[in-house]
Parts: structure tokens; C-alpha cells; sequence
């Protein structure tokens, strides 16, 4: 634990004690946390070139992530396979839900003052979300990462139901808009596989026949997925 | 640390000692090891229609051995930034990578005898393996699972020189080889961005005027890549 002193007594009062207040305890190594929230965009290179930022910070924490919320999932939910628990955890750790995860706790107010409120709110929070995870990780180790990834962020902040039950079906949504708003919606084939430079599908979303999206995959619900998900997109459904 | 006599006087007696000769040490919960062996192909649904196969260990695997990688490389390459980092992780974690691992190590011995020979030789020695990370972490904790995949793994049995340098680039070994065998290659450009609705590059392979690969994405290089990996994998290079 960082002496008490060693707070009172340091230019980063201020941060130490917002950590402290959002981790649950006092950061040991407080440099590791200052690098967690240089965005990329603050700029400033060391001397001998090398960027200083929180990037690789990022990475290492979006393993951890990865690592703590597969484990939690595993334990949660014994008795189901692996897809699920694959889909699961990608809502979990999707870049909109940890951007929101990260203002909840309140990180913006973190990251270097230097950024734009405008760049605050794009996903360099979700990012600063993960690099924070690898200060953490780097600066106490797994066990008090994991902790505070389950007691200070999912149990807190994230609802496991909701999240379970969130509609990721595109082409579901398309076709329930359509009937509400009363619009012409076909997924047309494009291409069908043929031989063997062409196994793929392509399939085109039309909207009172004109393509609002398509996509290639070598499965047709996919590509069906995929091309109704750009025209969600486009249609802002 | 299991009792020396649970080993002796278990029915597993020979598991627990090629286990410990794998891991440099004893197993404490056994069952989780069985598991880790026992691929879907061998069958066998418990009561209540839950199968019991590795596959929900092995999720839990991928996702620690994603972490402990992460971090191995974050130390090792303290200069290198988050793309070269990802890359790396990529290619050490590959399914080519961790079947080779599996065999050097001996996993294929103690996969689920009921397999047939041709079964082990998939990626069920790759699967097994990731598994077997998840059930170390499971019965010893992170450090332990941490300890072998560095230890025992790493720096035994990856050359991280080699798996820096090797050649992932599709194009250029496509070139070479047309090039060597003088055939002609040709990157043909099916469908270049126009407007809205096709924001993406469509690419063929054509290899003496016969389409051997194609691909579409949003990059132009990346579409190229893909169709050169298509067509090297057709032609077998």
C-alpha cells in the first residue's frame, strides 16, 4: 500500500484521491495511472522518439478484460457453452458499453485536461477504461485487477440481464421497422456461390428498391446479418 | 499442493504423472484436467442434456493465455507499440502455433483415448491445450497459469526471433512464387467504391487470366491481401 505520506505529500494529491475514491484503494505506482490517461492525442514524445502514451497500456488491459470477464462469465453461468459466453462477453467489453462504463466512474474528468471536451467524448474514455485496467494490473496484479473489474464495474455499473437480453438481430430490427413505418424491404441475392473462385454470398438490402447496405460472407444468414446491419446504420435504426 | 498419496492411490495415477512432468507440478483438482481432454467428438451428455466436453474450459483458456501473452510481450518489447504488440500475440497464439505447442509438449497422449488418430491431428491438440490453460487456472489460480504458459511454453518451445520475421504478407509471397514459376499474376480491381452503397474495393487474384482469389473490404490493401491469402491457400503455396 502507498504510505499515506507519500499522498499527502505528492504534486498528484488530487488524483490519488479520485483514485482512490474509484478503485477502492490508494495507487501504488502513480505514474502507471498517469500514463493510463495520456490519450494519444496530448501529444509529446519522450527523447528518444518513442510515443508516450496510454496505447500499450490499452492492450495490456483489454487482455486482462478479456481474461476477468471470461472467468466471471464462466462461474455465472455454468451451464452454458461457450458461444454464449463468447457473445456475452463481447457485449460486455464492446467499445459503447465501456465508454459508458468509463463516465460512470467518472474517467473523463481524468484524462488529461489538454484534450478537447469534444475529443473526451469519442471512445478515448473507453480507452482510457482499458488502460486504466493495465495500470492497475501492472501496479497490483491480477487478483486486485479482477476485483475491481467484478465488485467496482460489473456489479455496479453493468446489468447482466439487460445485456443478455439486448437485440444484436439486424435483420429482425429492419423488418420491424419496415412494418411499423410501412416500407418496402427485400434482402436480395446478389450473387450466389457458383464455383470454386466464388463460395460467397452477396446480399443486398433494398429499401422501396433502393440498396440501403450490403455484405459478403460465406454464410447467407451472415451476410444477411451484416448487410442489414449497415443499413441499420444508415437508416440511424 | 496435492498429497503425494492422493496420486498414489488414485485411479489416474498416470495422468497425474504426465501432468506433472507437462506442468512441473501435481495437480490438485484432477477432474478439471479429464475435462480439459475430453474433446465434443467423444460424446457423452450428463443428466440433464448439459454436455461435458472441453470447450467451456477452453474459452476460459484462450481468454488467460491472451493475457499472460499480453503481458510477456509487454515486457519484452518495452519500444514496441500496441500494433507490433498485437500482431505478435496474434501469430503466437495461432491455431498452427498452439497445435504444434500441443504436440512438443505431448498432449495428444492424453486427449480422450476413444478418438480416432485422425481426430487428434486437427486442431483438437490446439483446443486441448487452451483448455488445459483454463484448468490450470481454475485449480492453481493466474500466477500458476501465468508460470507455465512463460515458463514451461514460451521460452521452451517458441523462437520469438522467428515468429517476428515470419512472413505473413500474402502479396508479395504470391509475387515471388509467379515470379519463380513465371506465371502471370494479375490484381484485378472487380469493383472500385462509387458511391453510398459500395464504399468497399472488390479484388480479384487472377493467375494466367484464371480468378484464383477474391475479397472486398474497405482497404484497398487489405482486399488484397485477403484474395492473395485465398489464392495461396488454393494453390497450395
Amino acid at each position: 500500500m502507498a504510505g499515506i505520506f507519500s499522498v499527502y505529500f505528492s504534486p498528484h494529491k488530487q488524483l490519488y484521491q479520485s483514485l482512490k475514491n474509484i478503485l477502492g484503494f490508494y495507487p501504488q505506482n502513480i505514474s502507471l495511472y498517469l500514463l493510463a490517461f495520456r490519450h494519444r492525442s496530448a501529444g509529446s514524445d519522450n527523447k528518444e522518439n518513442h510515443p508516450i502514451n496510454n496505447e500499450r497500456l490499452e492492450y495490456l488491459g483489454d487482455a486482462v478484460l478479456g481474461a476477468v470477464v471470461a472467468h466471471y462469465l464462466f462461474k455465472t453461468f455454468p451451464y452454458k457453452d461457450e458461444g454464449f459466453l463468447t457473445k456475452m462477453r463481447s457485449r460486455i467489453v464492446s467499445r459503447v458499453q465501456l465508454n459508458q462504463v468509463a463516465r460512470k466512474i467518472g474517467l473523463d474528468e481524468l484524462i488529461n485536461a489538454s484534450l478537447s471536451n469534444k475529443a473526451k467524448f469519442g471512445s478515448i474514455t473507453g480507452d482510457a477504461f482499458e488502460a486504466l485496467i493495465g495500470a492497475i494490473y501492472l501496479d497490483k496484479g491480477y487478483k486486485e485487477a479482477s476485483g475491481f473489474i467484478i465488485n467496482r464495474i460489473i456489479k455496479l455499473h453493468l446489468n447482466i440481464d439487460d445485456i443478455e437480453n439486448k437485440e444484436t438481430d439486424f435483420k429482425s430490427r429492419l423488418i420491424e421497422w419496415s412494418q411499423k413505418e410501412k416500407q418496402e424491404l427485400v434482402f436480395e441475392i446478389l450473387e450466389e456461390p457458383s464455383h470454386e473462385n466464388n463460395m460467397q454470398y452477396k446480399i443486398g438490402v433494398m429499401v422501396n428498391g433502393v440498396e440501403k447496405g450490403r455484405a459478403i460472407n460465406f454464410s447467407k444468414k451472415k451476410a444477411e446479418q451484416i448487410a442489414a446491419e449497415a443499413a441499420c446504420n444508415l437508416l440511424q435504426l
